[in-house]
């Protein structure tokens, strides 16, 4: 038809963007972010570290770090006029619908909403970052019924967003879980939400359009909505004994089986292995043990089953087991991994900004040509 | 550095999707929706019927017609709650941030918001069609300080526009004008924002995140924030004898020339052709024949200047003169084209979700890796 080539559906395998963000290497298994494995970040780092890594390519000074985080504390709390907006909504929308209207609507509380150069861009993006928690636990808190809990600037991302949400300071292992879990989540290469900000960012658009744009990807079920169907799937199991029918029939079924596989990993994700123990250590320290097990055999039946195929557990799966045991509700998996995520989407906001040209790919016209208008009288 | 070519940078001249509504030859300046010439529709069709082509990939019948346009208006009022939403928004907002944040609301007022069969994603696409407008046009009422005018039923889709935003129906020329300029916006290829919709309703999100991330790409200067930039160029000029200076000292400091020139036609845009005539009845109409006269000079100039190297006029250029001469304020145009664009997304996502495949490419890592997580001590 065309003397144009078709790139694969879904541009796979496609570069679309250079990066010095993520590294992965799906066949060994490799996550690095900015070439630390991330394993070691897990180990060692803070979220707002990690960000910082991310935002500069390069691990931060003390000094440089306490500005940074000072700068993420001071947006804690929402703008005047806000807080209305979100004790307005009605109680039954999903919070990824309210996270995406709400950020969006940050656009119009800041006076100079698309300025895009690097400062100004990194500026907004910490907006978004430290507005989005309280986003979701003040509306977390409003439809169920309770009195809004405020930020408090002395803790850490992590510690102020479960205070936030519980009303009460966490434990220090549920924030430090809750800390990995955002560094873990942070960025993935070009993502489908990530390559949704570089593409929006690229018409030189704003911060708020192109994050909010990222947000509405990351809720589909072949994204980021994938852990909630982790948890559906444990759920749907009675006790650890039925785990293997379970998930046996799936095979045979040739279901769907959420949190297996990843169009890059053919091995297991380096994520998940960190998730593991996180999720083994909270499970006993919540008393949900049952909820592990479960997980756990699940893993091996597939690695038994499918493991030569190169189907392995990916982010989701134990991250499930992970937000369940820190007490999130089910539709909150994913606006966690979108507070996480903005720091990556942002990062490469920054890279694209840096060296822009429009996305503007081809269609292909598939349909007849030099049709006639027919009038309505002929149809 | 990898065994994987990379894509030209934005992904010029790569064919990420198929499609059976515009088909563009940039070459020879033709545009065709579902096959039938631009200017076959904007002489016989209305915006309706054109959407409805656009959706169906047929003219429609006088009772399919009927029942699709009884179905639109319908939806022009908003949902219950939602008006309080608009009238307490802060009146400094722009246009677009409001649109998309707006557009983004609808979802918690949708009983079902993800559903994505065929016919619920067309039913949601026609509530944000319907609604778009009276979102606009009560924005632009509460900014001014005036009352709400809500919306008629009786009306077609552009005059009932023009009637919420001036409190008084639209004379025939006016409504006719408007009706042809949302004609030729509708459709037109894997441009930014139509992009963006597929890419995100890719990960099988909902209708509201991919038209809401669509807004936000559409509102980059270098995409459909265009309109506004040849209008501000326009107001520059102070008279017509100053036209052709102004543009030859824009030509020789190299600054880029609002409304000139496309990634896809080397010829003058088609519907630059309709708007032009369009634009200049409408400046004799209202009194704008200055206007008109300027925006003349400036394609002559040009075209004697850089017609050669194939940098004509583009959809933006007369729609600007269009807009002011129908009263349209200049935050309003690039709205405008988000009410006329809507047509074209949801077609696109409609053909996107009917075969669908991830968008997931890859980024080229070009950074260090192996590094070590240094201690804060140490750095």
């Amino acid at each position: 038809m065309s003397a144009v080539a078709s790139a694969p559906k879904g541009l796979e395998g496609v570069v679309a963007a250079e990066t010095e963000m993520s590294f992965i290497d799906g066949q060994k298994g490799i996550l690095e972010y900015v070439g630390i494995p991330i394993g070691e970040l897990s180990s060692n780092s803070t979220f707002e570290e990690t960000v910082f890594l991310l935002w500069n390519k390069r691990l931060p000074k003390q000094n440089e770090l306490d500005e940074f985080t000072q700068n993420l504390r001071k947006r804690y709390e929402l703008p005047k006029g806000m807080e209305q907006r979100v004790t307005s909504l009605p109680k039954t929308a999903e919070p990824m619908h309210v996270l995406r209207t709400l950020v969006s609507s940050l656009a119009m509380y800041d006076s100079d909403p698309n300025a895009n150069d690097v400062d100004a861009a990194q500026d907004k993006a910490l907006n978004i970052l430290g507005h989005a928690p309280t986003i979701v636990a003040y509306f977390d808190r409003h439809r169920r019924g309770l009195d809004l809990v405020h930020p408090d600037t002395s803790l850490s991302f992590a510690e102020n967003f479960l205070y936030m949400l519980n009303g009460e300071k966490p434990t220090e292992t549920m924030a430090r879980a809750f800390d990995i879990c955002m560094i873990l989540h942070a960025d993935h290469g070009l993502n489908n939400s990530t390559f949704t900000t570089r593409v929006i960012i690229s018409t030189l658009s704003d911060v708020y359009s192109a994050i909010t744009g990222a947000i509405g990807s990351l809720r589909g079920p072949l994204h980021g909505g994938a852990n909630e169907g982790v948890m559906k799937m444990l759920n749907e199991i009675p006790t650890v004994d039925d785990a293997e029918a379970y998930i046996m029939g799936k095979i045979q079924r040739k279901d769907k089986i959420m949190g297996f596989g990843h169009r890059v990993y053919k091995t297991k994700d380096p994520r998940a292995t960190d998730l593991q123990s996180l999720a083994k250590k909270l499970a006993e320290d919540t008393g949900n043990q049952e909820l592990y097990a479960k997980s756990h055999i699940i893993e091996q039946v597939m690695e038994r089953e499918l493991g030569a195929k190169g189907i392995y557990p990916n982010v989701d799966f134990y991250s499930a087991t992970t937000y369940h045991c820190i007490g999130l509700k089910l539709d909150l998996f994913t606006p966690m991994f979108a507070l996480s995520r903005i720091g990556g989407w942002a990062g490469h906001m920054l890279e694209q900004l840096a060296d822009n040209r429009l996305y503007r790919p081809k269609a292909q016209y598939v349909g007849a040509h030099d049709q006639p208008y027919v009038a309505m009288s002929d149809r």
